[in-house]
């Protein structure tokens, strides 16, 4: 059987920008944003959008939270982002209105060609349509959309895209019940 | 179809306690207890009773424990809290007698009701009876009581009253086999 | 019924190490293993082989990645480690050539005997044999072996060992597919 060889893996072809910028938000972020201080919302935003993210009106952000590359974030209006939420984007996330992501939840983009010895990086970005709600300590997987108002339940793994106002639990998360808004 | 309007969302009927009380834990807390400084138990146990937690004798408490408010806390004797446990209580949280809480594991106390579109919160207030077991990074759901010696198995997620002497695991968790103490 | 009594709990037979070499290590981790900081892989991996870990060529170890005792643990050459990996390592842990463990993983090597009333700790040690690849936010259990080439899918929980190229989902995580490298 064919082997994997991590010495020979390459992503020279993935540009996230440049080190300095990497490097900065690492720092400012481990202070400001992904950080247990009481920071004001109005700072947290005022730094996500000076590393180039789009954040709208009326943004939660909550302690702890782990953004990997603000400039490839949007983030509508009416957003709640819960304590210890990891938004771990290789790639394009976006964050559309009335979405909630409860504390906790893992947001993943990048995923690996577990077919090839070389175990290429595959990232795939992230879509949560309006009124979605991740919940607690779930994960959407790499490429997954999430439609309008469709729910993910605590501790769920959404690793196919989810129908809007319908409900999924389970790893991988099927379809329980739909929502709907009384 | 409706829509949800988290700008609309009011959850001023819920008083947690004031916001000096809440702010001076929530830095007293990132220094002693939600940190990875070895911090003596005694005086963990003497800053949580300080905020209005009941603590019973012979309790351990791992690092990095995120307790969200301790005056809505009861801890029995001879309670284990393991490391980077979560007790997310909006509402009273109540640990019984030799109750173990392994790593990573996360007490949820606040629901929102999804079929409004105010998404209201609702919390739910938990308890965990004598000689529970709850397993490392699983998660209990709000408004769950863990009856005298149940178990939740390591990653699973209870969402409804686990019975006595018997083990759950999965998500949802659904009971596996009887606990039998020899 | 019988019942647990955490009170008569007794681990004196387990010797991890002096008081000494645990708290010093607690404190340098958490500067620069378990910690944001972006600390150059070259003085990680000094640090851990000062601590009696064994690390082989070209590994990769990113940010706040927890070990609990670096003399345990085995690593060979090519692994990567996430970030906020856990190796929960009361007993040996080996990361055999090539392996992957994915952000937010969970190496449990600690269980307790819940059939009796002491509830004696258990531990069982850890192997991931070449080219294993541990997904994010999953657990692999006390005792568990993941053979060559298995892959331990996004959030799931290995409770039994795992078969050469295979590919295991869910809590418990079973068989799903073959692992073909093209």
């Amino acid at each position: 059987m064919k082997e994997v060889n991590l010495k020979k893996f390459d992503n020279s072809w993935y540009k996230p920008g440049s080190i300095f910028k990497r490097f900065t938000w690492h720092v400012i972020s481990s202070i400001f944003i992904n950080s247990n201080l009481p920071v004001p919302i109005k700072i947290k935003i005022f730094i996500l959008r000076l590393f180039g993210a789009e954040v709208g009106h009326n943004v939660t952000i909550k302690p702890s939270v782990n953004i990997k590359y603000p400039w490839f974030l949007k983030i509508k209006d009416n957003v709640w982002i819960g304590e210890k939420v990891w938004i771990d984007n290789f790639v394009e996330v976006v964050l559309h209105e009335n979405v909630c992501i409860s504390q906790n939840a893992l947001l993943l983009t990048g995923n690996h060609n577990y077919k090839s010895e070389l175990f290429d990086l595959m990232p795939g970005k992230i879509i949560l349509e309006k009124g979605a709600w991740i919940g607690a300590k779930s994960v959407v997987c790499p490429g997954v959309k999430v439609k309008s108002h469709a729910i993910l339940t605590v501790g769920s793994v959404a690793t196919k895209d989810l129908d809007e106002y319908k409900i999924y639990q389970g790893n991988p998360a099927i379809f329980v019940r739909n929502r709907e808004i009384l």
